[in-house]
C-alpha cells in the first residue's frame, strides 16, 4: 500500500477534506495544491503546496509530488454571479484548470478526476448551463478534451448533484437546519418546491477512490477524447420541505420553517434531470434518514 | 447613417483593422477596446479605450460607447503553445471574452458578434480542437452560451479559416512569401502539403458587415441558446504548395521555397474539413488570384 503518491486540489473544501483523510488513512502520500498552505483547514499528514504561483513552480510542485492520479476539486463556487464575479469564477475554475492539465502532461501524463456540476446539464443536456459557475466548469471541461485528444491525458469527469455530511461549514442546506434546530431558532426559506438530489459525502468520497482504483487498473477507462464522464445521484431527489421532514424526523431536531419570506433563487433545480451514468461499480450507500443523522451527532 | 455606434475588439490586429476601417468609412462610431491605445496600428477615426481595466471600468467604458452590436476579435493566437502561454491564453481568450460578455448584457443587452476558429473543429465535428488556441475559443462559446440562454445576450460566432490580405503584419504564409519574393530570397519551408482554406480580408469584412445587418434588422438571427454560428471558406483549400505555385503566378514574385527543410507543425490541416455553412447570403468574392495580386500590389 506505500509509496502510492496523489495530487488533490481543493483539499481545504467540504469534499476534499473528506477525501483527503480517506486517502491519508489508506496509507496514500497525498500532496494539496491550496491557496494558504497553512490553512487549519488542512487535514492531518497532507503535504501542503501553494497553488498561487507562476507556472514553473507550479510544474515544479506536480514533478516533485511525482502522483499517480490528480483529483482536481478546487473550484470558486457562486450560485448567482455579480460582475465583480466574473474574473475570479474564470481565473479559478478554467484558467487554474488548465495550467494543472498543462503541469500533469509535462509530468507523465498524469491521470486527472475532474470535477463537474449537475449544473451543466439542465435537462439532461449533454451541456445546457444554469449559471456562470457551471458554464465555468464546461469551459474546463472543453480545455481538458485538448489536453486528452491532443497530449493524451487520461481525464474522467464525475459530475457531482448537491452533496451533504459531517463537517460541512458551507452556506448550504444541511448545515443551515443544523444551526436552527439546535438554536431553536426559526429559519427563513424560500417556497421550498426546488428539488435536491443529496448525496452523502461519504458517497462521494467512495466514488472517487473508485475512479482512482479503475484508473490505476487501466488509464484506459479514461476515452481517448477526453469526454468519460460519470455522474452521482441519490436516485431520490427531494424537494426543499421533504429535506427539511425528513430532517426533523431522522434527528429530532424541529426546524421552524418560515416558508415563502426568501425569494427562489435563480439557479435552482425544479425538477430533477439525470447528469449521466453512475461510476462502474458505485451506487449510493447511505440512507438519507441515517446520513442527516449522523450530520447531526456529529 | 448617423449615430450607429460599434464596440470593436482586436481592432490593432490584422482583421480588426480592416473591419474598423470599414466602419468609419461607412459612418459608424467605432470605440475600440484595446490593450494600447496609443497603438499606432489603430486605424483613424476610432476612439480608443483601455481593455486591460478592471471590471467596473470596462462596465462604464461600454455604458458610455452605447454600442449597438460588438465585434469580438481580440484573440491571443498561438499555434503550438509552451507551458508559459497557458495563463495568457486563458486570461486573453476565455476571461476577457466573459468579462467583455458580462458587460454587454448589463449595457443593453447588446448584441456580440464572436469570433472562432476552424481548428475548433476538426474533420468537421461540432467541436474537436486542434491546438489549446481552439480550445480556448471553445471554452468561450461555452461561457456564451450561458450568457445567451441565461441572460438574453444575443450571440453569433463566425468562424474564420485562414486570411489573408494587403497590411497583413502577421507571422503567416502569404506575408512570407511576399517578403521573400520582394528580397529574392530562399524560402525555407514544410514539406508544403499541409493545406489552407484562404478567405481574402474583404470577404471577412463584409460577412461580419452582413452579420451586423442582420442583428440591427432583427436580433432573433441570434438563437435563444447562443449556438448560432457560421463559416467562411474559400471552397477551394489547396496545399501550401499550391499556393507558393498561385502566389508565384499571380504577382510575378518567383519565390525560391526550399521543401522539407522544416519540419511540419503539429497544428496544421492535413486535409480540409467544414466548419459551419455561410452566413446567410455571403459567398467568397474574391478571386486567390486577383486577392495575391493586389497583396504584392499593396
Amino acid at each position: 500500500m506505500s509509496g502510492r503518491s496523489a495530487l488533490l486540489t481543493g483539499a481545504t473544501g467540504f469534499i476534499g477534506r473528506h477525501l483527503a483523510r480517506e486517502l491519508v488513512d489508506s496509507g496514500w502520500q497525498v500532496t494539496a495544491l491550496v491557496r494558504d498552505p497553512a490553512s487549519p483547514r488542512l487535514p492531518a499528514g497532507v503535504v501542503a503546496q501553494p497553488s498561487d504561483v507562476d507556472h514553473e513552480t507550479l510544474v515544479a510542485t506536480v514533478e516533485v509530488a511525482e502522483p499517480e492520479v490528480c483529483v482536481h476539486l478546487a473550484t470558486h463556487f457562486v450560485s448567482e454571479h455579480r460582475p465583480a464575479d466574473v474574473a475570479a469564477l474564470l481565473e479559478a475554475n478554467v484558467a487554474f484548470g488548465a495550467r494543472l492539465a498543462d503541469a500533469l502532461v509535462n509530468a507523465g501524463p498524469v491521470p486527472l478526476v475532474n470535477t463537474g456540476t449537475v449544473w451543466q446539464h439542465v435537462g439532461g443536456a449533454d451541456y445546457e448551463p444554469l449559471s456562470l459557475y457551471a458554464a465555468s466548469k464546461q469551459a474546463l471541461a472543453d480545455v481538458l478534451r485538448f489536453y486528452s485528444v491532443r497530449r493524451g491525458l487520461p481525464v474522467v469527469t464525475l459530475t457531482l448533484p448537491d452533496t451533504y455530511g459531517p463537517d460541512d461549514d458551507r452556506v448550504k442546506l444541511v448545515p443551515a437546519l443544523l444551526a436552527a434546530g439546535r438554536a431553536g431558532q426559526p429559519l427563513d426559506m424560500s417556497d421550498g418546491l426546488a428539488v435536491l438530489d443529496l448525496v452523502h459525502v461519504d458517497d462521494v468520497v467512495r466514488a472517487f477512490l473508485l475512479i482512482i482504483d479503475l484508473l490505476r487498473a487501466d488509464r484506459g477507462v479514461a476515452s481517448h477524447d477526453g469526454t468519460t464522464r460519470w455522474a452521482l445521484s441519490s436516485g431520490h431527489p427531494m424537494t426543499i420541505r421533504e429535506v427539511v421532514a425528513r430532517f426533523s424526523a431522522a434527528t429530532g431536531l424541529l426546524v421552524d420553517a418560515r416558508w415563502g419570506v426568501r425569494p427562489r433563487k435563480a439557479v435552482e433545480m425544479l425538477h430533477p434531470w439525470p447528469a449521466g451514468a453512475f461510476p462502474p461499480g458505485w451506487t449510493p450507500g447511505v440512507d438519507l434518514d441515517n446520513g442527516l443523522a449522523g450530520v447531526a451527532a456529529g
